[in-house]
């Protein structure tokens, strides 16, 4: 992508309104912009982003043998009163009523809907366990929406389901995910930490947060250094298989937000235990039949008994982790991306647009690069050197790849990588293959 | 993916709301179930067709230079007011208000909403034109919205918008879009047509309908009998290429929906008008400055001249369009998926699910092609072969691969094209390659 062509507005001014990292990056790289409270646009740059996330937990959910439904934005209020919770919502429930003066609401969340479907769809123990999913935006109206897309008003959430027969079914559904949301948040490059947490709103019994380290974390959060140090699942691990021994690794060694952990009572001597800033970007729950009971969601056991399906649920903030990356990795010149949620591989910069050498030299590197697979933006413009590293190193691509009219003559290009600064100077074909080959 | 683990809940009956075949056989194919009216939750076999259409439609927009945003559902009511499009709107505009009373709406389309974002971020003429469009859900409220996804209240809707220069720049956007169209049905495997329009509520001169041809469509279209017969623009057409020849090729052959159809004054001769029925799954329009002058969207010319942008609006239907291809493709038996869009490549099909032989070749066959990319549904469900073959046939996956204790005998499956029905005996490995040199 050519960004002479690209519709990329960066800000040189940090916005006077964003208070946090992300939140400020994001505008000033033309990622986002804020259409009212709380509710953002997303612009190329940041779609890219929000799409490589999206993907990424598509394909983690689909290897833990979840299924992607798709249900509206729009839901009934009568449904919402036979769980209990249109009028237990509050006001961060957008109430609406349509022209038939029928009463709808903009779902907060989709326990009551997706259970409704397996309601009328579901009958027989045969068709149990079932696990479905779907990424689609969301309604809560914050009183006070802040921090850009962190805390904003409609947001992208993963919202997943599972159906089961009893408890021991149910903790096998809410294992697999455990284990996947260790994976996708491993393989966007994130530090994601479980934590035993408080049911909240939503109700439930066994409940964990996953939050990620970030130096300007919203929370102070604390944890036995063991757990930092733990790799994540590998990704030939088996969904079928009995993932309780991982699941008890993890949430065996001490972790606690900062509202649970105690200093007086905590089992980590002093010398084990880290203290961090922390980001929730996902919270699980195993919640029984609380949904399936008033909404009559039972199956037909084989002995003709009708039982009341046992349901967790299962959430990834999506357009929230947009901004939690960031706030996890970025320096004073902008945003670092992780390679795998990175909306261009390689910003390829030609210092002196309209010289024919430079030109030929950048348009065959950006065409190499894109027939490899390679995701190039490629600043093709009119501005001065300073302007484009710095824009460069605001978007935060993996590499930066610098055609200049001194290297040119002697068949050098630059090449850096974002996360550490390191440069090199190399030959047209040693960059490229560098590339290439950090990529296989 | 093993139909015995797969959500989908195939209906015997035909359900009685239903009144047009896609409907009703998305209903019974376990593709999509109504929330409420004209809100529907798409389950995983509809999702994964709505996935393909959004995949098809974000490639053919990147080919042709559009880039991909994403703009929120609910839009502030004020900003509607610029334009004097919030009161004129009527009934059909969802008017929601929030907890601090501000008036807002859920998005019908997006023209203020994508006008305000470049004229915040665009100030030169040196950053147009630009083409950005995204995918996001829309409502209208419909008075009585029916057809199922083919005219919902919530809908998923393809919106791009272009900011040019001058007409003369507009119109090779235009063009672009036009071409994008006309490959993005053919790619889905619709006969596309366009139709001169009138610009209808949104304002607009220069203005197509795209009409794909069902019979079973909601309105009778006429055409010229050479516009039938004539090839899409190729996949290698270069879009930086002047496309006015094609679009002169396309708009000056006789087209018209039934309002416009003068029979009077038909300038084809009776033997080469084809009438027939068709679906409106597009609309394009050339607005010029409707919007750019009320809200102000101007840049900076060279010589200093502030300049109203001109502008266009391009519309696909996705999720109508998942409707609208099985109105065009079906038969009594069920959907007949064209290759592009269908939920899986292949249903295998093992009619003796739990004998050794049959189980060993159907598992065998499914690793086999799901490791060459092959989609497979594979039916190992303990049902009647009866059962399976209508199941198969309703959900119209364009290969059925059925594995039988009989065949399993001599080596022999029986490959069954969907879309011609042809029914073929052949070994294992045959039938392999031929599933795999069809999709190469």
């Amino acid at each position: 992508m050519r960004l002479s062509r690209y519709f990329l507005p960066t800000l040189k001014e940090t916005p006077a309104e964003a208070q946090i990292v992300s939140h400020r990056l994001m505008l000033r790289a033309g990622m986002v912009r804020q259409a009212s409270a709380g509710i953002y646009s997303w612009l190329p740059l940041g779609f890219r982003v929000l799409k490589k996330i999206e993907n990424i937990v598509h394909e983690e959910m689909a290897a833990a043998g979840a299924q992607a439904v798709l249900m509206p934005t729009l839901q009934l209020a009568d449904l919402w009163r036979e769980s209990g919770r249109y009028d237990a919502y509050g006001p961060e429930m957008l109430r609406i009523t349509d022209r038939h003066d029928r009463e709808m609401l903009y779902g907060p969340t989709n326990e009551e809907q997706i259970t409704q479907i397996v309601r009328d769809d579901i009958r027989s123990y045969r068709d149990l366990p079932k696990n479905l999913y779907h990424i689609q935006w969301k309604f809560r109206d914050e009183i006070r929406p802040r921090f850009g897309v962190m805390r904003g008003r409609e947001f992208l959430m993963k919202d997943g389901y599972s159906f089961d027969l009893d408890f021991e079914s149910a903790k096998r559904s809410y294992n697999s995910m455990f284990v996947a949301y260790l994976r996708t948040y491993a393989r966007i490059g994130l530090k994601a930490i479980p934590m035993r947490a408080d049911s909240g709103p939503i109700g439930g019994d066994l409940s964990h947060e996953f939050v990620i380290l970030a130096d300007t974390g919203e929370s102070a959060v604390f944890a036995d250094k063991a757990l930092l140090a733990m790799d994540p699942p590998s990704d030939t691990i088996d969904f079928e298989a009995d993932l309780e021994p991982i699941m008890q690794k993890w949430t065996s060694l001490y972790s606690a937000t900062d509202e649970k952990h105690d200093p007086a009572n905590c089992p980590v001597p002093a010398e084990d235990l880290v203290e961090a800033r922390g980001i929730e970007v996902g919270h699980i729950f195993y919640f029984g039949t609380n949904y399936s009971e008033p909404l009559g969601c039972a199956v037909t056991m084989p002995d003709g008994e009708k039982r009341f399906v046992h349901g967790g649920s299962y959430g990834i903030g999506v357009s929230r982790l947009a901004g939690a990356i960031i706030e996890a990795s970025h320096d004073d010149a902008g945003i670092i991306w992780p390679d795998a949620v990175a909306p261009f591989d390689v910003g390829l910069i030609n210092l002196k647009s309209g010289d024919d050498a430079c030109d030929t030299v950048a348009n065959d590197l950006d065409a190499k690069l894109s027939t490899a697979g390679v995701e190039v933006l490629h600043d093709d413009r009119d501005e001065r050197a300073g302007v484009k590293f710095a824009d460069m190193d605001l978007i935060g691509l993996p590499w930066q790849l610098t055609v200049g009219p001194r290297g040119v003559k002697s068949g050098m290009v630059e090449l850096k990588r974002r996360a550490g600064g390191e440069k090199q100077e190399l030959s047209i074909d040693s960059a490229l293959s560098q590339i290439l080959d950090k990529r296989a």
